[in-house]
């Protein structure tokens, strides 16, 4: 049953992934009322917006929940997803460090050590709030996680 | 099985929407450090508050997570969900542009595709970040979705 | 099946919890652009950062999703999930009437009713928004209901 929810997903998600698309559209104005900052726009093949890598307002950064659509153990996903919220947060022009908050969405919460073990220290000395919870299958494209956070500038 | 739980969540929640009220509390002052205000509070049969339709504080705009309590599809139920976020961030005073985040909570991971064609484009070319995940029988009152969002004004 | 998933995320947890350690880290400068500060860090055995209790940055707090990790039913952990939120919240220099947004994250849906009547009126007046979802085995450390918050100072 899981293996069949987990060929459905990558299924699922190998066709969203067609219709991805990237763009990096506008700047805020410091001459008035703050405006967000979009990064990393996903579009569709009919170039609609659907959603972006990082929004950015005043000096609040919000990043996309992100996910690993390759095969790979828990340590693997959870190294990439990292990996991919660091990068949205230095192209918004924050860091690891001045993440506040970190939402984890496990596919199995027999994972949750291990997640742990690659997760831990990635943040600096002052980590950001961190919540847990396991999907079992409701985790899109496959992945065994899915990160997503809010930081600062 | 799933469909045993449709049932046991729609009967929770046609006995929760029984004791549910409306109403507008609070103003900010604006000569002081900045309060909460809120908007379409939640209570329950003995007018005990239960939660907001929305909470502003300073520029930032919280939206309640929001479902779709009626027979129906999920492009019926996405959009029927965005219309709800929308009505209350008009309230609040901020509107669909300026959302900055949206967590979207789908009944089946099957669902992915539709909601996104249902979902793409109503956030309007600078679009939110998104994270989406399933949780199977999880979203409250028979809902095939359920979304919340962070705004500015 | 659902005790069986039960006793693994007891197992899980337990020996998660045996790696954690309490410290509090950092104050924001007065002078510079505004830092976070962080409160009740989790370590792991080798005293390496895994997440912050809570999470400062201007006037808004973050307070990482809490569990009840005893035996009790969902009344009880509801009101020991509140209960550890409102001490971060103290903490941080905030307070139950200061949040803005809450997700709840139960066990089973079943206990929604139950949650809500453990839940109702402990934020005041002006209540936050929420957001509610189950997960069926997928709350870390056996607890019935995990809540996270957002709130002000």
């Amino acid at each position: 049953m899981k293996e069949q929810r987990r060929s459905i997903l990558k299924k699922i998600f190998t066709s969203a992934a067609g219709v991805v698309g990237l763009g990096v559209v506008a700047n805020a104005k410091s001459d008035a009322a703050p405006e967000k900052e979009v990064f990393n726009v996903v579009k569709d093949d009919q170039d609609v917006p659907l959603f972006s890598g990082s929004t950015k307002f005043g000096n609040l950064v919000f990043v996309a929940g992100k996910g690993a659509h390759f095969d790979g153990d828990i340590t693997a996903h959870t190294l990439h997803v990292l990996d991919e919220l660091e990068k949205e947060l230095v192209k918004a022009g924050s860091s690891m460090k001045k993440v506040l908050k970190v939402s984890v969405f496990l596919h199995d919460l027999n994972d949750y050590k291990a997640m742990n073990e690659a997760y831990k220290g990635k943040f600096g000395d002052k980590p950001p709030v961190r919540t847990t919870v396991a999907v079992y299958g409701g985790v899109p494209g496959d992945s065994l996680v899915e990160m997503d956070c809010i930081a600062y500038i």
